[in-house]
């Protein structure tokens, strides 16, 4: 029996899914096939949730003695855009000029084939690891993510599943395969403010209390000072207003409130509460100021919302995962990847909370855009450092 | 025959015609049919442009050789809002203690009424005045102010009408009558800010620039500093930011264009054209500031769009007018009347520019509020005051 070696075959399979969240697309049934020949026993649970789409999800492990690694992804994708755009159809898996064409090829079906590939040449050169391997793959990464790897987690360690360590395959790598290893990522937290208001004409503002005036004063204490300098390991925390909102069609009338909404990336120096504390006393004391408001008394009345589900802050400090991934990546490219914790938050969030866990993955330049695309020396490349990982992560090289 | 000497009387018929603009409702014929036997000649125009419901006018003058006084008002009054909060019915001039009831009873079909009825005594008991006087009354002041006043002056100019003063009957008094004429208005003046920049991640932000940073740059500048401590006869002049708009839902996304939209109140230090060359110059100004901005050079790009018609400020000067009107009211009240310029526009921006104009009128508390009132004495005051107005400015008490 032929097993999966080929990470463009691989690829080419799974890009022919049509697996738009929340749509299955046949990828996890194609991951199944090629799954089942290595030695792995694969679920695929679906999980529901009022209010989403159902999602289905695949977990697979194929056992041994010794620790137990784990591999991570989804085989969701973004919707294709403007799909008269792409020179190759996106699901079709066209390859010119040594690219391979559609959704999905670096985000992150192509990380997925080159795992499989790299473990199919383990088996066959060395009859596997001396350890479990399990693959946890998502079909809700890409979309309201309730479904997806958090439940997923949660159900494998309900039935005794535990793992060492997790090795995450999104496309972490800016411009050049070798550039960069995520270690971490920063937290996210989000939250409204609402300036309370008086109502009033333009022409009698003393009758009434413009809430734009407050909240130019409270945003300026959100905007700045900046929270910190950054970290050794992490860029400084930054806060971004999104919107503000008054929607006052009226030029002669006062608004009764004004709101702002604002998110938050934030580095290792803050936990979520720290966080929010720091927010609410510069609200707090910026209340009291009267820059715009000299001739008011009272503080800013104020209501502060924090939006659900923040993204803990996290750092990994497992030398062992860092340090084989970063020489797997070394040894096969010559390159000293960057430990970054830079950009948006990933399933890692949830991961770290079972396992210590990096992430490493293809080029995401062309990610969620239209001519989605791979290079196909990119893909040997991968399967290399991910074969070279497996090895001696497990000390079976 | 009997004149119209009484204002509650004058009152009660107008209160009882429901003219809400842009509705004439028969305001204007019960108008008509009480000047016609004080022997004045009575015209109706009625205005129409695109876009606008057509309104009917009313201009009336009893010609008398010697000077020519206008009194200026409408008719039309705003909504009723909720009908059944009232505690008397809107369109009825029901009294109770004193007082009658009725949408207009203040603003302002009480200072028509009161000065028909000053006019009727007037000429009652004198035979009436030596000179002409007129009646411009629109019935779209509450309304787009399109069809009304502006209108009607341009239409009885070019007919040949000429006036020496004018005295519009808006309620001016803040809490009792004889607390105040207006001689004068502030200028008022829209625009809309819209500052552009880049959308993206808000994980990404040196990719993108928030135009949120901006937006809260530019709005400072027009905020602080002041523009000015005021003037002799002004209130110091007065932005209001009415509204900010990004409308961004997205909590990760950072929005491609903010906007602020302002009024300003604005005394005789500015005139229209100086008043934008301020606030360009502090716009341009602020565009280099990079408080918010560290990382960027460029300055702020932003686009400013002045809103039509701006009012332009003005203060009359007729020491004649002023002090004739100011002596009627202590005669009548022994009350110093404050001459004053505050408040909002009024169609007085129009007369201005055919006659020196000062505006008095009964006590604005009810005006636009259910249960809108008039104490039927004040009705009684104002009759007496304008009764000697109109005989002291034509020197024929
Ligand atoms: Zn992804
Ligand atoms: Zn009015």
């Amino acid at each position: 029996m032929m097993l999966p070696t080929d990470p463009a075959q691989n690829l080419a399979k799974l890009i022919r899914c049509p697996s738009v969240t929340p749509a299955e697309g046949g990828a996890l049934a194609v991951l199944e096939d090629m799954l089942k020949p290595l030695g792995f026993a694969v679920a695929r649970p679906t999980f529901s949730e009022a209010g989403t789409p159902d999602i289905e999800n695949l977990y697979a492990r194929r056992a041994g003695d010794g620790p137990h690694l784990m591999f991570a992804g989804h085989t969701d994708v973004v919707p294709v855009g403007d799909e008269a755009a792409w020179k190759h159809p996106p699901f079709a898996a066209e390859i010119a000029n040594g690219e391979m064409y559609g959704r999905g090829a670096v985000d992150m079906k192509g990380g997925i084939a080159c795992f499989v590939a790299a473990l199919a040449r383990h088996v066959e050169e060395t009859g596997g690891p001396s350890g479990s391997v399990s693959l946890l793959i998502t079909g809700d990464e890409e979309g309201p993510a309730i479904n997806g790897t958090a439940k997923l987690l949660q159900w494998a360690s309900a039935r005794g599943e535990a793992w060492d360590a997790c090795l995450l395959g999104e496309p972490t790598n800016p411009e050049r395969l070798g550039d960069m290893v995520k270690v971490g990522r920063r937290g996210s937290l989000s939250a409204t403010l609402t300036v309370l208001g008086r109502q009033g004409h333009a022409a009698y503002p003393h009758l009434a209390d413009n809430p734009v005036r407050g909240l130019m004063t409270l945003v300026d204490a959100l905007l700045d000072p900046p929270f910190d300098a950054g970290t050794e390991r992490f860029q400084p925390t930054n806060l971004e207003v999104t919107s503000i909102d008054v929607g006052n069609p009226a030029t002669n009338v006062i608004a009764a409130r004004a709101s702002a909404a604002f998110n938050v990336r934030f580095n290792d120096t803050w936990t979520v509460e720290s966080l929010q504390a720091e927010i609410h006393n510069r609200l707090d004391t910026a209340s009291r100021r009267r820059k715009y408001r000299k001739d008011r008394k009272e503080p800013v009345e104020f209501e502060l919302a924090w939006r659900d589900n923040p993204s803990h802050v996290f750092l990994t400090h497992d030398d062992k995962l860092i340090g084989t991934l970063a020489r797997s990546v070394e040894a096969v490219t010559g390159m000293h990847p960057a430990l970054s914790t830079s950009g948006g938050t990933s399933d890692a969030r949830y991961i770290k909370d079972y396992c210590p866990v990096v992430e490493f993955g293809l080029v995401g330049q062309t990610m969620h855009m239209v001519d989605e695309r791979v290079q196909l020396a990119d893909l040997e490349t991968l399967t290399q450092i991910y074969r070279r990982f497996i090895g001696d992560w497990f000390g079976s090289r």
